[in-house]
């Protein structure tokens, strides 16, 4: 008689295996992507399959209802304990007797596909570079007298082909108590950069670990870093939290924090250590609050703007502050973090950063075309990632354009006379009357307008979003001309336009914790910072010879808050369809997650960033040209259809600083 | 008319090259071991060469003077600032233009052989893992954004053929400065385990590093701590210092640590700490001493016994106080020495352990191996390493096995009533007129014996080979019995042989700083520590089935001061001709060296450990045998010749602690 037939799906893979074989066995024979940790012993339920016993046409294959072992004591026992899906067999202990299908649900999928609910579905397989491996060793011998770790090297090669693994001294350090404790069974953790790299030892524990594998995935912005832990298993993020970046103290904006490394000695080992600190704090935290080990994160991804990066990883960025703009390296680095001093994370914790795209142009940005794959894209997509600086991409399948625009950090509610973070109480919407020139607002924390009954939040400031509404809304009111005039005798005028020294300034809101105002230096400040975010995509849409896109992605958190419509009004981004302007969330924190759940992903975007081709606004000519246009604000009345044809050109002065042209223009002098 | 022959000497390369090929080029061509740093730019000047010309018959060759290029600028300047010998070249700057004899001195070799003044001017060929390449890097440009690191990558392969190298984070820190002060020239020191592993950058200077390449080889024992500063380039020592081991404020011996460790929660770490510390002081201090940059110590080799291996590596010995004796990890490693936050040497230095051989036999005496080599040996040997324990090793080129004896610190005068370190005061000789029974000693430090005119040295103790001395000349003057008891009434008696407590003493010297007197404890001490050393090598002999060996070596600084012929007198040894036992110096700490120096040592060490045969003394029943019999006393006139027929077979309680058999014998009692 022929050796029994088994059919595994989804895969479809098939062959004959001798009588008895497990379904395990018959898996790995097949090539099968079947999950087990502990090595086919019973124990992690990884290898869960569901057996279908019947006709299968389809197939070309009848299943009796023998074709199985019967349930053994190990399933029973399992079963009891943790509870066993109903028509479940662990694939470790069914032996396969006759024909069978045997389906392999994706929560047993050693590379399972993963679905991003961030992101139109898009499909993820889990691919890490660290695994966990169940394995007994041999105790030692006097008369073969060999080392603990050469003894467990012999075991996971015999019972897991894998090469002998390296360990640093904190593997060492917890080797022999680990293999005690166990009775010399261990789990291990094995990172290895791609498939056939020499593996290594990044974390031990007594017996069957159950405590899982994870990730940390860190978005190191200027402002904020932002944290995701995620299980290194099914690719779920069990815990997010951010903080702000204590290099704040040492300066508001990235120049600064030069600046403070250039001018005081130790400083930029001062903004290092900070950020380390306040990295391990974050993963501390996030281990606690999600109830794991912390011991059991083992991956780290970190991205990050070239000067975040930098300093991260102790490196002065003196000359990422002056042309020209190099930085120490652009590849991807892979580190162990402990080389770093990070706390909060296992001791031989590995870390990877993905390549940085140019001296403006970080890893957050690589981040961000794995998370948003514009060289994927069928139709042209301008991607916008709007921080202290702009990071900005364009292109589809063919090609991928990237620069970096110095919006500096009036976008993010810094530079604005009441500008604040995003965080309850600060205006983030705003609506003006053009009829009376009276406003509304709503705030973070609240969801009434400040004209509704029951409306009784604090305000507090303003934050990225709202100055942006509050600007556009100004300006189609008429409360503000082309030039950004608050008050000028050509427009509209108000009560709430009230005299503020030389110029005017707009009460957008007076309530019980008092007042908040637009001044003449807000209005400068977003004309300089949404002109230099215009001016770097018109400088790619230049390069391609395009004149239009066909949709724009705006990443990070101001890009989930912004009003696509208000951004289009004050000519922030180039003209497009309103409804293909999407927000992306923070897509760098997602690539960073990308990364650290597989390895394929990391290899892809080293191969992307190499192929992008990255334009510099320094040396661009036409960046210039573009930006001085761009300060203007387009017409009230101007439709979005043809925003661009109305945008009104500036007079001559406006690439000079406010200051400048505040002076000469004030009709008190 | 044919391309010019070029013959190198003293490897007898020969072939033809292009008229105007360098001497440089043409060597590098034929695979002609001739060094360069600086990659043929006349700075180094590693590529000295001395042309031959005229008739040279033997090689068939006939060169006239016009066969190199004229002596040029490069060389005149290089030879009016340094100076260049008579008759050298530089290969780099000299062409071939007719057939030519060139030789290529010992000094320009890469791979020179250095002779090794320590054993019998046996050589090493120079082969470390870290060398010095200088280097041009492109500076950078904004149109084509890429990292210092990745065009430094780029040069060492464009003039180099190194692949990509890899960096840590000390190394990217230093980066740009380097390439910024040296005018996009450094020279980096790069390290390769082995010579097709992946380079690894590991040190970076601006422009041409004139400060070589050092390394540091560390024999960690448990009373000293020894280093040498070694030379990458030459394998000369430049400086070498002892410290005290500052782990015995832990505990005297190992067993003492051990249970330090076990016993104080903390207690392994803050050894741990202790000797890292120390061993930063050392690299500190030499440094200093030779003149030489800590930032140019790069290689570390250090070897220890398995405790002192495990202490240094963070890793809790516990296991190695108990059977089986399990060492955490056995075979070679190689971690960054940053990783144990080791200082006083380069950030990013490299730090290689050899393997151990067993749980009681550790990283020294594979060293020990590496520094003698018995394998090689066409006559048996016996090699011994006193220190706490006896590591000892008997073998020729068809078989080598190895034990560990428990021969506690008696022999480096620990637990002796008067005993100290080998240090100026120490008795270190000592001779007894068996007619009169009256002692001569002579201490360290004085040239004088103390019964000769002039001597006037304070004595202040008795070291290792002084008690040795003592007790075999106390034997054969007849002042102490077969059993060991002194002033027994078989023996010749001596006024010098005075009451003490319920046995006696004998008063050994009697001077202006005091009384040094051998107490029967101490007599007891040397009995169990040379009966442990004996029973060591008879076991070894017995395993092998020999009764007699060709040679002795006795390894270690006690090694260096000991008299074999009281060694024999004493039976602290097999017997063999006297001529053919030979001290061996610190063979530990040359073994550090010849690893610091050649990676291919590494390679046969670790080879050579493999084929080791281990012997357990703890699980061979003959030891203890063997113990009982050495403990006592050889005949006083006993032949070298035939010692071991001599043996007087001891009384049935020599196995017995020594209180308890003073108290059993105690007259008084």
């Amino acid at each position: 008689m022929a050796d029994p037939l088994v059919i595994f799906t989804p895969s479809g893979r098939r062959g004959r295996v001798a009588p008895g074989t497990t379904v395990l066995e018959a898996a790995r024979a097949l090539g099968v992507d079947l999950d087990s940790v502990c090595g086919g012993r019973g124990i992690c339920s990884k290898c869960q399959v569901a057996p279908g016993f019947g006709e299968f046409p389809k197939h070309g294959i009848t299943a009796r209802a023998q074709a199985l072992s019967p349930w053994n004591d190990v399933e029973e026992r399992y079963n009891a304990r943790r509870g066993l899906a109903p028509g479940r067999r662990l694939g470790c202990q069914a032996a396969i007797h006759g024909d069978v299908l045997i389906d392999v649900p994706p929560g047993s999928q050693l590379h399972k596909q993963v679905i991003r609910k961030d992101a139109d579905a898009r499909a993820m397989v889990m691919d890490p570079a660290t695994k966990l491996y169940y394995v007994a060793v041999d105790p030692p011998d006097m008369h073969e007298p060999s080392g603990d770790l050469e003894r467990l090297a012999r075991a996971l090669e015999a019972q897991w082909e894998l090469p002998a693994p390296e360990a640093g001294s904190e593997i060492l350090r917890a080797l022999q108590p680990a293999l005690r404790a166990g009775g010399w069974r261990v789990t291990v953790a094995i990172h290895r950069d791609t498939p056939d790299a020499r593996p290594r030892i990044t974390g031990i524990w007594p017996g069957f670990h159950e405590g899982g594998l994870h990730g940390l995935a860190v978005d190191l912005g200027s402002t904020t870093i932002a944290a995701h832990l995620c299980d290194l298993d099914t690719g779920a993020v069990l815990a997010s939290a951010g903080a702000m970046n204590p290099q704040i103290r040492f300066g508001e904006d990235l120049m600064s924090r030069v600046s403070y490394a250039m001018m005081t000695p130790g400083g930029a080992e001062a903004m290092t250590a900070a950020v380390r600190d306040a990295l391990g704090d974050l993963a501390a935290g996030l281990a606690a609050d999600a109830g794991i080990g912390a011991d059991t994160i083992l991956e780290l991804v970190v991205v990050g703007n070239p000067v975040m990066h930098h300093l991260f990883l102790g490196i002065d960025p003196v000359e990422l502050g002056q042309a020209p703009f190099a930085l120490a390296t652009s590849d991807s680095l892979r580190l162990p973090a402990g080389a770093l001093g990070l706390r909060g994370v296992g001791a031989a914790a590995q870390l990877y950063m993905p390549p940085c795209i140019a001296g403006h142009v970080g890893a957050d940005a690589a981040a961000v075309v794995l998370a948003e794959a514009p060289q994927d894209s069928e139709d042209l997509v301008l991607i916008v990632d709007v921080g202290t600086n702009a990071e900005i991409f364009l292109g589809d399948r063919r090609r991928v354009l990237a620069c970096s625009s110095p919006t500096g950090p009036a976008f993010e509610g810094a530079q604005i006379s009441a500008g604040q973070r995003a965080a309850p109480g600060a205006i983030e919407r705003v609506r003006i009357d053009p009829a009376t020139g009276e406003p509304r607002v709503r705030v973070i924390g609240s969801e009434l307008w400040s004209d509704e009954p029951g409306f009784d939040a604090a305000v507090t400031g303003i934050c990225g979003s709202g100055i942006i509404e509050a600007v556009a809304e100004m300006r189609m009111a008429g409360l503000v001309d082309a030039r950004g005039v608050i008050g000028s005798p050509a427009q509209t005028g108000s009560a709430r336009c009230v005299p503020d020294g030389r110029t005017h300034a707009y009460l957008l809101h007076d309530g019980p914790s008092g007042q908040i105002s637009v001044t003449q230096g807000d209005i400068r400040a977003i004309q300089l910072a949404k002109a230099a975010l215009y001016a770097g995509a018109r400088l790619l849409m230049d390069e391609l010879g395009v004149e239009h896109v066909d949709r724009i992605v705006l990443a990070g958190a101001f890009g989930a808050h912004i009003s696509p419509r208000h951004a289009m009004v004050l000519g922030m981004i180039p003209d497009a369809p309103l409804d293909r302007v999407t927000p992306a969330g923070n897509a760098a924190g997602t690539g960073a997650r990308i990364a650290l759940c597989s390895r394929a992903a990391r290899s892809a975007i080293e191969a992307t960033v190499r192929r992008i081709h990255k334009v510099e606004t320094a040396l661009a000519p036409r960046f210039q040209d573009h930006f001085v246009a761009a300060t203007a604000l387009p017409h009230a009345h101007a439709r979005f259809d043809n925003l661009a044809a109305a945008v009104t050109l500036p007079e001559p002065d406006h690439g000079r600083a406010p200051e400048q042209r505040r002076k000469r223009r004030d009709p008190a002098r």
